[in-house]
């Protein structure tokens, strides 16, 4: 197995192509790492500057004194296959190409003297042609996006590995914004030397890791794939969006990237057999990740609170449509349940709460359903548009997760003042959606997971 | 036919259980009445009081000097008949009751005292158990949920109409922050005097309205409702989200508003038959009326320009999935594309114009592609971020909507930026999406509707 630890964690990295020109890509990933916060040590490469942006610039790699873990490659692609192997020759492990110009427009013959390169010298190539590497928790960030375009995540515990730039960008970004937590990030681009199942193996041993979500358009090494992902998903699970699923998208796919995507049914088939847990839109690559995150749940009877009658409607018409079951109260919690809601209200499942709950009768609601064993998963319904409903009903929903022994999804359907407590409780690790099929079709694949 | 233009677009409005306590829906309904700049004169109402808001405040309505239009009224159930039967002989023929406690908690008596006053004065009243009525255009605000909890949106063609308040309020929160301009709102509640058929009516009338939008738990009047819908849908859209599709959620639907849901089956068959497009999830209500606000298209050929290969991708995916068809440029927009992109780029439909793209290649390209009479519909994927791109081509993607014959639909997936960009092309009514699956769903819809 590759060891790709200097890649994702390294000490020092080196920046070769680095520009002292603001726009240049070589400029963004070096403020990028100090902007950053990068403990490590930086080494700007380029034979025709001094200094940049504060540090110290060598010509080559040969010439900086000392160890360097990895390289970050944002140079024309003609030069690659050289300063790879003065990346060799210095003893540096891990590489990250981000130039394009090989084998995705046709240029093969470069792309095969990059890989006869890294081959000679055993060093890890991510890309050429890719995007770069993220960990937030060592703070390492090749990614030449502007900070402003793509926000960066906190730190948790879903890695992504993608095979376009533009979709690992999206995914970034989106995750940022959402305030969910992510592990390691890798865009491969063309996996010329580091591929997919490389990388599933990496993270597969990464303690932090927790989550694997893959956006692929093809795999090259087809059988070690699914032997690898099978072995992994007995202990993590793998969330998949496979691009090329169409007979136009297979052409597409090829056209993009040179993969041979295959036929999708041939796909669907293998990734059942390994337990991949399968993602049919961007979104509910997001969706799934966030539900399993949590270690581990009972089943599939599923407890409704909420204090808009129609969304639980709906909420109780995903259950069916998700293959769920809505659960039984016990008379324990139906008595308990009586005790704290006004009259005009329901104790059965759907539990409606009623358009004046407050985050007090959330508390009582939730402490009785969280108790009843014929509940397995809690689905919180809370629109914040009303009147009751404000930041302390959130208080009430962490405490829940923190002390209840049960995983709990919540829905809140809204703009910025919703979207902004969402927000709150996807990074303290309660998955928010925002319709209650969304959240149903994700507590499903948590529940399935767990079955297997 | 139902009158409701004074319930829409009242000259004068009453405001019957006006409170001067901040708290109390009778004050919030008063003040956004003022802080919305509604144009006509408010008369609050409140035996206890003399002055609220700066605005003079009469015991009854019968004691206003002035001739009154509509009135909006929040006081205890029991109170509402009286206050009715003081509307109708005061000359008032649109009454919103958002009051609850009738039908929906078992006082059925009280709901039907309600429904003879209002016949025997010829009143139409919306509601009761309701969230009140928007308008946008006339400034008219009867919802009593504070504005900095749920936004309030642009003025627009989009009209909705909700049976759940709380789904209403979601909507219109919803609306205003993704930028979509609304015609009318209602929330109608218990339906008492003033159903889903009346409303249809009266939207298939309205000018202001292009697109109809409906979320129903139930159907009182069904074989009106139907007749009434086929004839619309000859001239306007009309999308329904049908809660209670599940066993359990027809149960729910019951017990929360009373209706009798009936079979999905039945409904799916109705609404098909009606040219109906119905939504099976929240946010497609909105992923499809937008889309649908386009008036015209003539066919389903769609071209994809983008400057995410992996993106570009998916959307193919999404073509075929959706029962599109992926265009074939002619030689003429082949040749001509092939002017203006790099080397490296094909010009070929998926049109990938690489990631280094920018507005000015954006513009060439649409240019381009729009005048091909083999494409129907024009697919956008830009992703903002690229390094690329910026504001600029929102300027470019909005002139080619006006001045092009095409519809557009755009695919921007991200954060904070992104999310920026997509409200203002939405405000310029270019329906965006998170996701190629979501845009290609709703071009569909479109597509359907315009063969039909």
């Amino acid at each position: 197995m590759r060891d790709l630890e200097p890649i994702f964690d390294p000490k020092s990295i080196a920046v070769i192509g680095a520009s002292r020109e603001p726009g240049k890509i070589g400029h963004v990933i070096v403020k990028n790492f100090l902007d950053g916060g990068f403990a490590g040590s930086v080494y700007p490469i380029n034979p025709n500057v001094d200094e940049l942006l504060g540090l110290k610039c060598y010509p080559t790699v040969m010439d900086v004194p000392s160890n360097i873990d990895s390289a970050v490659v944002a140079v024309h692609a003609s030069l690659v296959p050289g300063v790879l192997k003065e990346c060799g020759e210095k003893g540096i492990t891990g590489v990250v190409v981000i130039s394009g110009g090989f084998s995705e427009v046709g240029n093969v013959a470069l792309e095969q003297e990059l890989v006869k390169v890294a081959n000679k010298y055993s060093l890890n190539v991510i890309g050429p042609n890719c995007l770069g590497v993220l960990n937030p928790a060592a703070r390492n960030d090749s990614i030449f996006l502007p900070i402003y375009k793509m926000g960066r995540p906190k730190v948790g515990g879903i890695s992504f590995i993608s095979q376009s730039g533009a979709v690992g960008g999206c995914i970034i970004d989106l995750a940022a914004r959402a305030g969910i937590g992510m592990g390691k990030f890798v865009s491969y681009g063309n996996a010329a030397v580091v591929d997919e199942v490389d990388l599933l193996g990496y993270l597969a041993e990464d303690e932090k890791t927790r989550v694997i979500v893959a956006y692929l358009e093809g795999v090259k090494r087809g059988r070690e794939f699914l032997k690898t992902a099978k072995e992994i998903t007995k202990h993590k699970p793998i969330i998949v969006l496979k691009a090329g699923r169409s007979k136009e998208g297979v052409k597409a796919a090829h056209s993009h990237t040179g993969s041979l995507a295959g036929s999708h049914e041939v796909y669907q088939a293998a990734f059942k057999q390994a337990h991949v847990i399968e993602a049919n839109r961007l979104n509910e690559l997001f969706d799934f990740s966030k539900m399993l995150d949590y270690p581990v749940c009972s089943g599939g009877r599923i407890a409704i609170i909420t204090n808009g009658g129609g969304t639980g409607v709906l909420a109780v018409d995903a259950v069916e449509e998700n293959g769920l079951e809505l659960a039984k109260f016990s008379p324990a919690t139906e008595r308990e349940l009586r005790k704290i809601l006004p009259d005009y209200a329901n104790a059965a499942n759907p539990l409606d709460l009623v358009g004046d709950a407050d985050a007090a009768r959330y508390e009582k609601a939730l402490d009785i359903v969280m108790k009843d064993p014929g509940v397995d998963v809690v689905v919180v319904i809370v629109l914040f548009q009303t009147v009751g409903i404000d930041s302390r009903v959130v208080n009430v929903i962490v405490k829940a997760r923190e002390t209840g022994r049960k995983p709990i999804a919540v829905i809140s359907t809204g703009g910025e003042y919703t979207e902004f407590h969402r927000r709150i409780m996807d990074s303290y690790g309660i998955p928010t959606y925002g319709s209650p099929s969304d959240a149903l079709a994700s507590v499903a694949k948590f529940v399935e997971y767990c079955k297997k």
